[in-house]
């Protein structure tokens, strides 16, 4: 007893064997095999790093789940969220909150005009799950097209709208119909050139569209930018073409803003980029950089207008939660203030982009290089004419040779998804391509 | 312009009506007709009272979406907040961290021996979501058994585990197979006593069982005491009964513990008053008063098991959140140092069951009344003998007329739920039954 309890106390003193031993014992981790326990602790964060207990500290290039974009614990969204814990931290939806409308007003004052109304979620799932909800009852149809390249929640309607791998052991919702969106480098229609992809992958949806049936079809949802499927952005002329193609049949566009929005692109949503306007907005994510639990859909006029009489069958208890709010607003306050979008936009044109277009003349495992702001991938491949991805032995390697040098990546397939806070430095893009370079250079050396 | 500006000023001074007018333009709200704008502002609270800006004070019998179970603004949850908010709001759920280590082992040191594992989410909807997903993949079948009267979340498949009319809209989901619980006031299976009522249900969920194919099942999905439905306690033998039923089968139970879990009922689990063993536990709400969102599975060893070397396809960005987890932290400390649930199941036992048999001795149109703990419902009828619910308008004086006279009450269907707080105090107990009986004898004057 005195021996075990000697023991013990021994192993307090280390927090961050202690963080390990808990979470060994007691956490089910997401998207994992639970045997495989992780490792790496996080204490604490300031911009794009975070160190553990012993103070080792990591350049985070990869935002967390590409969540943090104004960067970790910014003082003025920490101030406002310890600021409202002591006013109040939690109400029913069905009250008014002053925090709630502050932080709608902002959003929409983001949107594009014609967008009125949000409604808050705790994150992207349940933000894809009310907006199939609104669309399915604004039309009254059933099925919602999406892409097999997509990720867009875990939940029941949200993980069959997702095309990866997820979507298959949870494949318990109806009315979902798959199609293949662009990609260039790995074409699923033989396309050779940007508008021949964009031509085609809009024809193959044209006829997706035709064969389901154009009224049966309540929505089309897509990543405005596909992100955790390898940040493809869309060729010229292919949303402007979804949204002809919606509206030629009635069907609602649903533009999933989860990763793309708020910053990442350089852009305070990324479809401001393109010539498109869709009829609902999903959020989470950058809304204000995970720091509470949050998300939601901007509604256009006419998709609200369906529920001002109607009942809206959708809701929850932490729908406006006046904490989460309150980060929302300083985190869009200080966004704005501070020229953080404008710096990812910057720091994508100036750093990564040159330091990426660099990396790939230098590394042939470099297959290919895309992005802008700070939402960027690097296409891993065993050979570049062939275009075969790198093996995922390697892609692991690849990934602890990283961390080991002090670098978070986020590493997915193939591909390394560079992807830090807005607020990262030139100083930092540098730091994190010199060991995005010399873990490149051990390739094949095992 | 001058004008139009001096009146905005005017009006910034009054924050209820800046509130009340951000809200109507920007806020949608959850299961409602959006033109029926929400007009109670809440600016703060303390214990089981809150106020708006000009300091009009409600006493809350609501505990708001029954969630605030440790009462409003509790100031060691608040403080852990603050302090959890300077070290670090927010980690990828795939790192180590502390307070989530922290929070997990809490929680399985509340739940019963061989529950070694916590999977968080972000709420009540997303737990279920999940331990659905753990029941099919750990069975390897397909349906899930729920009540008709029953509440499980507003996402893809807790949406169409709920019974109630809020699934109707939304039924895209399949696997979902709905059977009638035990609830003897109004009797499906034309019972006269509790037992005949438990026999009965019991026999009627066989039958389902037989009907549908064991083999088919995966789980049954219970709340353990049917919150949202009415506060429908299991009569004696229900839920071993359905465990029984259960284990003959190879079928998963499922307890929902997200508005009976966590003191609500005087106990830490609603189960604990019955002799069952789940094999997954939902959770919510109670678990940190809703102070920052979170939810999660509490999982039985076996089903854990399941994910040592197979990959558990379900996952979300703010799983284990760091400021969630200190939240649920210090709540579950301040419950059990404060003896929070204690409080809760002596002030249902001597202060508000005896003073709701005293208003329905008092008032025909309580028709009868049921609950432990911080958990009842009076339910209103127009004729005591046919048990006719209380009309839907009859309903809404009442709930305007309580809001009036400063009480925050629980109104669902014909039914007023007596949820306070698990902190309320005999005097506050007091105080709302006084209304109560005020507006009670009101009823039948228009």
């Amino acid at each position: 007893m005195t021996e075990n309890l000697a023991g013990d106390l021994d192993d307090l003193i280390d927090l961050d064997d202690l963080a390990r031993r808990l979470d060994h014992e007691h956490v089910f981790h997401s998207w994992s095999a639970q045997a495989q326990s992780p490792q790496l602790v996080v204490a604490s964060g300031r911009g794009s790093r975070v160190w553990d207990h012993s103070g080792r500290e990591y350049l985070d290039f990869s935002s967390q789940l590409v969540n943090v974009n104004i960067g970790h614990q910014h003082p003025a969204v920490v101030s406002a969220i310890r600021e409202q814990a002591e006013l109040l931290t939690t109400i029913a939806p069905s009250t008014v909150n002053l925090a709630r409308g502050e932080a709608a007003k902002r959003i929409v004052d983001r949107a594009p005009d014609g967008f009125r109304r949000v409604f808050f979620t705790n994150g992207g799932a349940d933000a894809n799950e009310n907006a199939i909800r609104m669309a399915r009852l604004h039309t009254g149809r059933d099925k919602v097209l999406s892409t097999y390249r997509s990720y867009h929640g875990n939940t029941g309607a949200a993980v069959v709208s997702t095309g990866d791998w997820r979507r298959i052991p949870n494949e318990f919702a109806r009315g979902h119909v798959h199609f293949f969106g662009p990609y260039l480098y790995r074409s699923e229609f033989w396309a050779t050139t940007p508008e021949q992809e964009s031509e085609r992958a809009l024809q193959h949806l044209r006829r997706v569209i035709e064969a389901e049936g154009p009224s049966s079809i309540a929505a089309v949802l897509l990543e405005s930018i596909p992100g955790t499927a390898g940040i493809l952005l869309p060729p010229p002329g292919y949303l402007a073409g979804v949204r002809e193609l919606c509206d030629r049949h009635g069907i609602l566009l649903i533009l999933d803003e989860v990763m793309a929005g708020f910053g990442r692109t350089g852009r305070w949503f990324a479809f401001d980029g393109y010539d498109v306007r869709p009829d609902l907005i999903t959020f989470a994510k950058g809304v204000n950089s995970g720091y509470i639990p949050a998300g939601g859909v901007i509604i256009s006029d006419p998709v609200a207008e369906t529920f001002d009489e109607r009942v809206f069958p959708g809701g929850l208890t932490y729908s406006g939660h006046p904490l989460a709010m309150a980060s929302i607003v300083a985190t869009l306050d200080a966004m704005a203030s501070e020229g953080i979008v404008e710096n990812a936009r910057a720091i994508g044109e100036t750093a990564i982009g040159p330091a990426l277009a660099g990396l790939a003349e230098k590394h042939d495992v470099i297959g290919e290089v895309r992005g802008e702001g700070v939402f960027w991938a690097m296409e891993l491949v065993a050979d570049r004419e062939t275009r075969e991805p790198l093996a995922a032995a390697a892609m692991g390697r690849l990934k602890g040779a990283m961390v080991e040098r002090g670098l978070l990546p986020f590493v997915q397939d193939n591909r390394i998804h560079v992807v830090p806070p807005c607020v990262v430095t030139a100083d930092e893009v540098a730091e994190a391509v010199a060991v995005y370079d010399e873990v490149l250079s051990t390739v094949g050396e095992n």
